[in-house]
């Protein structure tokens, strides 16, 4: 039982799309992870997801709309709600959501680390 | 659904030890919270706590130690552990838990808001 540093668990992780379980609350993964570039469209069908934005601006496009999120802010995502996440400058980002979440949601991508492979920073 | 700018949420809170719901996801509240001075010892059974520390440097008591949780920081209280928040200074903190989470726990306390009395922010 430690505190965790953001900056320094940021610092730790070098490749993009590919989040990093930092703690574990309440079946709740809190998952780092940096973003460049265009991710896929998908949802979650049963899982809502926390976007806190650390560094950087990430566009959440939805089917209607984008919603730019930039440091300091904070986005949720309901369930089956469709979104593709895109970074054109490098952003580091917290998301949190079920342990169960897989990445895609709906969508088979190669994309997608299965849950139970990601790893701790 | 929109982005929370976080900083503008905590411009809006001007009591202490009053936790807002900012949002909610899979079944969690986010609370966004102003502290000063002591809380009181407690524990919750069934519930993990994440605290994000937002400004300021927020000292968790436990019973064999302190963790000193400055800005940038976070820290899981896992269910069961016994803490007390003390703040020196004023800190603004991000409280990730269940929706149905009491402020004190295991503790009967004047200082509890009901959750489904929170007020959102």
């Amino acid at each position: 039982m430690d505190k965790i540093v953001i900056a320094e668990k940021f610092d730790a992780i070098t490749d993009y799309w590919t989040p990093r379980v930092a703690a574990e609350a309440n079946g709740q993964h809190v998952r780092f992870a940096k973003l460049k570039g265009e991710f896929v469209w998908h949802n979650h069908a049963e899982e809502d997801e926390l976007f806190i934005v650390v560094k950087g601006r990430l566009t959440v496009r939805l089917r209607q709309r984008d919603i730019e999120v930039g440091e300091g802010e904070m986005l949720v995502i309901p369930r089956g709600v469709d979104h593709m996440p895109v970074a054109d400058e490098e952003v580091h980002m917290i998301n949190i959501t079920r342990a169960t979440t897989t990445m895609t949601g709906n969508v088979a991508s190669g994309r997608a680390i299965p849950p139970d492979a990601l790893q701790p920073v």
